[in-house]
């Protein structure tokens, strides 16, 4: 019997060694990346909290990646103009600049993903794969 | 945009959160179950490097899991009768004994991330996930 985990297993390594290779000359990680295509989709201006609940990723993580993308000047940090206790993360120049490089690399990948797909399969598998991700949630 | 890349990442964290609670009672990890799976599916007698072929994982993490199980008693290993610098990896009646729970717990994982889909769908989508896996093998 294939299991499907150890197929979904497989294709996340591969994909991290894959992003990680082509974002070093970026000095981000496979890490910091889901967080940057969150704020390049329009959600410049969200606080740690909110990160982390749209990625699905601890606190920890989520201070993590914002701490080295900080670091790196991909983004900084705001003051919430209501609540000043709270900060806002905002993309810099520097992200804007790299966005359509950044966006690249992952739509490349999902293309060798998706080789010999037909167009109808990858919808498909797109829709498919969202399911089984809403399926898995409950026992994250 | 949706990446495939994030709905993988998400299944898989979401998998080896599950595997590791419900692995708890036997002592061992999501690390070991592939290695065990594969020696459940009549493949008794391999050598490390095989598994490592076979599991697509480098001699580290071949070691690890095979390490673990020694020390859990679910596997032992044998000289090889032609070569006898060469190891060989057999299953234990401990492991005999746990295999059909074992098994259990990977297919209702399968069963879980299925669910709702039609029959046709499954089938379609264990097909598309080989060929993502086997699309994105040139990148590991």
């Amino acid at each position: 019997m294939d299991f499907i985990a150890r197929s979904i297993w497989q294709i996340n390594k591969n994909g991290l060694v894959y992003m990680a290779r082509r974002l070093k000359e970026f000095n981000i990680g496979s890490g910091q990346l889901p967080l940057l295509m969150l704020l390049y989709n329009n959600k410049d201006g969200l606080n740690q909290e909110e990160i982390s609940q749209l990625l699905s990723i601890d606190k920890g993580a989520t201070a993590k990646a914002v701490f080295k993308l900080l670091d790196e000047g991909y983004i900084e940090r705001k003051d919430d103009p209501i609540d000043n206790r709270m900060h806002r993360i905002y993309l810099t120049k520097k992200a804007n600049k790299k966005k359509d490089k950044l966006l690249k690399i992952a739509k490349e990948w999902q293309e060798i993903l998706l080789n010999e797909f037909q167009k109808n399969d990858k919808t498909h598998m797109l829709e498919s794969l969202k399911k089984m991700k809403d399926n898995s949630m409950d026992y994250k």
